[in-house]
């Protein structure tokens, strides 16, 4: 099977890079770094063995790419917008579109949009950042949980877990996407907004008892969301999220970084989706209902 | 009756030197510019007819001021620990302590502190800033609506009337103190705390629909939480609030101001105080409490 990354950022440029190494067929699809990876490869940092690639297979316009075995959608979610019209030329009939996006519904919109697709949702727990064109720094951890949309994907799923496998990362499966979307959104909603609304790091905010209880308030709120939606989170995982995220080292999430260089935000898949998604079912949110909004705000001033 | 102020600030500086023009008996208690106010006495500037005071009766301690007939409590409510203390020796039998300052719960505070003294509360609807030392800019409104603490107080709150009325300064009279409390919430607490959080003034919230969807919320949760401790306000409130606001001058509410001058906010008072008796009651006020957690949150670092 061959692969085709989309974006050549922390997430995409690193998996794709460790793809490659372990043996298998890459395809790029880069935009800002398109010359230079042409050119001189790509460079990963990495605690496991820094590595260059010098040849890479890189596309500047996705119609020029090959028809993709598996896809791996790694742009942030604030281009989804534009995925179904970029990815028409490259997505055959039982093309794997894996998504290694944060948010939730993406799957289903995929899907939607590439009924000929089988679609499968992948979390990432992963700390790189891009340092450069054609560069990226991994700095911790880099497991991916694999959840196919249901049981029919199952074995597919575990075809790609091998090929992760041979390239030395690890994978595990959850059968229940929704329970692994709503597992990572126990960080994500919390931690993303918060650091954008409060300025501050995670440890900032968990040090201030009321930075804790904002966060473990909109944890809290996600257990219930996720509850309305049939997915039971253990209660238990408050806590112990809160107590993991207190004592790794400080960070800036995504949003906050994003925020930071006046890019657009990714409010939509990761607060409103799911919240509409648990609103539908009945569920009140409230304090995750008016981050959404203040981040909306903040979002509209910083693009206007 | 003689009176006493406060702060020389831009409420108390203005509404002394006001009652002082008006032929008054006016003492100051000023702080940082006793010096400039004891040599060059007070000027304000005012659409109304600018005017200075020579000679002003400035005290830079209150031990050193006469006790006080009517006493105008004019300064932030961040200092309010402090004023058992500094007001015990100017309070007699029968002092009006007249609590200038926004929030709730300062009067019943005062009263205990001083069973001596008659305590109203009065809602100051005024625009006016500090310039300097001894320089107040008086720019828009200025009435006063008084609010006796019973109904055993309204013949007290009546010869203060005339006396502000002699001195040119518009007086509403309002029986129901925790109904004009409850009044003025519905305004500070909305826009104070979203014009920190969002970093915004009134016309940038209210422009964004998700800002304006965030303040009529709050502005909502006021009203539940008055209804709650007995307070009916008018539910066309909320479309007359934000209305009124958007079509106002684009203003930065006091507690943006502080905050941005790194300035502990009066977040106690305006949030704190009527939360805590709204929730005694049984109110649910999840907007309210998230902002005013966000808003401790902010001081903290402000202040660390």
């Amino acid at each position: 099977m061959t692969y085709t990354v989309l974006g050549t950022g922390a997430v995409g440029g690193y998996y794709g890079a460790m793809l490659q190494k372990g043996g298998i067929e890459v395809n790029f699809l880069a935009r800002s770094d398109y010359d230079h990876i042409k050119s001189k490869g790509l460079t990963i940092d990495s605690p496991q063995g820094d590595f260059h690639l010098d040849q890479v297979n890189v596309y500047s316009q996705s119609k020029d790419l090959p028809q993709a075995d598996v896809l791996l959608i790694s742009m942030k979610t604030t281009t989804n917008d534009s995925l179904q019209e970029l990815l028409q030329p490259i997505v055959k009939r039982g093309t794997v579109i894996l998504v290694l996006q944060n948010g939730y519904g993406m799957e289903q919109e995929f899907q939607r949009w590439f009924p000929q697709a089988h679609v499968m949702g992948g979390m990432c727990f992963i700390c790189s950042e891009k340092k450069g064109p054609g560069h990226i720094a991994h700095l911790d951890k880099g497991s991916i949980t694999l959840a196919p949309m249901d049981e029919s994907g199952l074995s597919m799923t575990k075809m790609i877990r091998d090929d992760f496998n041979q390239a030395r990362v690890e994978i595990q499966i959850n059968q229940d996407l929704n329970h692994a979307r709503w597992s990572k959104l126990l960080w994500n909603i919390p931690f993303n907004g918060l650091s954008v609304v409060l300025n501050g790091n995670t440890k900032e905010i968990l040090e201030s008892p009321h930075g804790y209880n904002l966060a473990r308030k909109l944890i809290e709120e996600v257990i219930e969301g996720a509850q309305k939606c049939g997915v039971n989170l253990d209660p238990d995982s408050t806590d112990k999220m809160l107590h993991y995220t207190k004592i790794m080292i400080p960070y800036e999430p995504s949003m906050k970084i994003d925020f930071i260089h006046k890019r657009k935000m990714e409010i939509e898949y990761i607060y409103r989706r799911p919240l509409e998604e648990a609103e539908k079912r009945g569920a009140h949110l409230p304090y995750i209902r008016m981050l959404a909004d203040q981040l909306d705000f903040l979002d509209g001033q910083n693009n206007s």
